[in-house]
């Protein structure tokens, strides 16, 4: 698995990521710790060049949409929060080595269990500049190489923000592999880069529903899969009603385009005729749109509050926007049948005061994250105490949710014997 | 995601499964146990009919090489270890609900992180009866329900098997489709199985190369991967060379076709003129052809041995016969520098009385097992203490080494609020 004048450029790139992840797999933290303040202090020593060849990405990139120029715009606010992020991921624990099973077998051998790097990682993402050197730091830590192919339209700043790390792993002797800025990579060379399952452990495709379909369909690599968030929140008679609204309208005003935003609301039928009126004028007196189904837009209109009739395919939608479905169920049962047939593995919750309803809906309903009365947004690597988060995965090999460190680790069998045959 | 009339065969099946994996989610450990041991007890009594189904198979299997047919055949003894296999997964504890993380983050939520089935699991096998059983105890008492494709040359057999344990499945009262017999699928029917990633969690393919790759090649779901084991030892200076060589020995002879079995030796130059001598004598007296590479030729030679010139491509095979290779390096380097070229990630080797050489080894090398003074069989679900096996993972991703219950679960979140929002 040598390089040779035949290999392609991204084949020989992957070669170099390869080569690059086996030093990296034995660094000591303390190495990759000093290398993450480093570059911290870097971004912010160099936030005039990064955010030059940024306001020259955002002046050419004339036709995005104006939520995509916003992801891809860097401020000195949003470099500062990149250079602090560094320093939270240099303060977290380092996973590699962990050891986390030891035994002693019947046969007198040692047997340990312990957490490596998974190798070499790619990650794919759209033109969202700040994921390069997040994407980065989380691989190194963990002791991992990366290939980073962003958006076409950040590559001026993914590749300011890439010399900016080569140059540091270069000073601290490191192997400068550890990180390969693929921006410019084009599609054919993504196809080919997806084929080289002898090469690359893992791909980590980070964007819209439909560059994740994409990666998946030409990927011959294992990949984190995370479609899209469809998550509900059932509100179970006895509930405390006031905090299960603002639980509701938080949960979608707050962020609405975010993967743990909440898109649908199955009211149970026994408080619907309460709760669907002063559910619906809060989202709306928060600027949400209310979809209602038959029976809850009866409720709200009975109470004087113009709602909009949901249409089938309302149901089982990541809005993306401010806007929420409304469903009247009867009872448990038939809400979680809804989450069965609608919910996306990603988070659902309940919101009751009964505790033998909620254990039930935790036993029953299938998604990465299950929440009891608290808000669907708390399914987040930071706010569920992994520190740092690359993406989350609704699938469920792997990595079930947030993926923090130790996610981008595998474990390995270390065993030490005195002889033994068998 | 409930069946329709437009259903094929395939997807009926899967969607019948996925139905029945969310009760299997939700089993008492009790009534999984009370299962698999009244399972046990049908394997014995009813041993005549079973052995009937596979006389039938194996009569009319007339093209099948006699390794095959060895693996096709079922005898008594072969159903006892069978039934008594039933009883130890009976006996191991339930990986499912095992909270593996517990803590209160600052938002004073709680956090729980347990282990849940991964759902449905499809397990695409050769001609060999006894994994239809096996392979269904394990998935069911992980919680997970199983679509069983073995090989159409032991379809008899495997009906007969599936039909006793849907049976008992009745009588328990517990979903049938637990375990779903389709070694009639068609190749075609095996395809588009693997393109079911809404119903169907994890395929593992169990069989030769050629198998897999198939497999890996046409599944749109994740598949664990166990292409072949090609495991050196690295007999490194100062060793106890009638250990190791004693080691090598055994983990050839013992079982030559088996995944970690040992396929390459390494001797370290330094105690080469006495080792390699003794090794070659030592393997030739158990019937083990030696491929020696020149210098370790020539050190044989002298001492009067006949052995075979090893041809470049027996390096880094995998010979699935009483065939071994044997090459002298220049210490630790070129050692694991082979170890990293022709190596397949499934069991590595060190004999050596150094300890800072053998924890070198252990850091550097990369593999699912890296043993130190063992011999590489050890690689084995029941032998590293997992009480049971479904495979040997030799991809990174999910699972990295044998495959025992946990390793048939995922972790998702549990989150414990009291109104908290963001």
């Amino acid at each position: 698995m040598t390089a040779s004048a035949h290999d392609s450029p991204v084949r020989q790139a992957a070669l170099e990521a390869r080569e690059a992840s086996r030093t990296l797999a034995t660094l000591s933290t303390d190495a990759k710790n000093a290398l993450l303040l480093d570059l911290a202090r870097a971004v912010r020593s160099n936030q005039t060049p990064i955010l030059e060849a940024n306001r020259a990405d955002v002046a050419s990139a004339s036709n995005l949409t104006e939520a995509k120029l916003k992801r891809l715009r860097l401020t000195e606010a949003s470099l500062e929060q990149l250079a602090a992020g560094l320093e939270q991921i240099a303060a977290l624990p380092d996973p590699v080595g962990e050891v986390t099973d030891e035994r002693t077998v019947p046969s007198g051998l040692r047997v340990v269990r312990a957490r490596i790097p998974l190798g070499v990682i790619a990650m794919i993402y759209e033109a969202r500049p700040g994921v390069t050197l997040d994407a980065f730091a989380l691989a190194f830590k963990s002791g991992n190489a990366v290939l980073l192919k962003g958006g076409r339209e950040s590559a001026r700043a993914n590749s300011a923000m890439a010399s900016l790390a080569r140059g540091l792993l270069r000073d601290h002797r490191l192997p400068e592999r550890a990180l390969t800025d693929l921006s410019h990579l084009s599609r054919e060379d993504v196809r080919e880069l997806l084929t080289l399952s002898d090469l690359i452990d893992l791909v980590i495709p980070r964007g819209g529903e439909e560059l994740i379909r994409a990666v998946v369909e030409h990927s011959r690599i294992p990949t984190i899969q995370h479609f899209k968030g469809v998550c509900h929140a059932y509100v179970h008679a006895p509930a405390d009603e006031a905090q299960a609204v603002n639980i509701c309208v938080t949960a979608k005003a707050g962020a609405p385009a975010t993967c743990n935003a909440l898109e649908c609301v199955l009211v149970d039928a026994r408080l619907a005729p309460s709760f669907v009126p002063a559910l619906v004028r809060a989202m709306q007196g928060a600027g949400v749109e209310v979809r209602a189904e038959a029976r809850a837009a009866a409720l709200a209109r009975g109470a004087g509050l113009a709602v909009v009739d949901a249409a089938p395919d309302d149901f089982g939608r990541e809005f993306l926007d401010t806007i929420v479905a409304i469903k009247v169920v009867d009872g448990l049962d038939e809400a979680i049948a809804h989450v069965h047939r609608f919910g996306s593995n990603h988070t659902e919750a309940i919101l009751t005061r009964d505790e033998a309803a909620a254990e039930q809906f935790v036993r029953r309903v299938h998604a990465s994250c299950v929440v009891v009365n608290a808000s669907t947004r708390f399914n987040d690597g930071f706010q569920l105490g992994l520190g740092a988060e690359i993406g989350i995965s609704t699938s469920r090999l792997h990595a079930y949710g947030p993926m923090g460190l130790e996610e981008l680790t595998t474990r390995r069998f270390i065993v030490r014997g005195a002889g033994q045959t068998r």
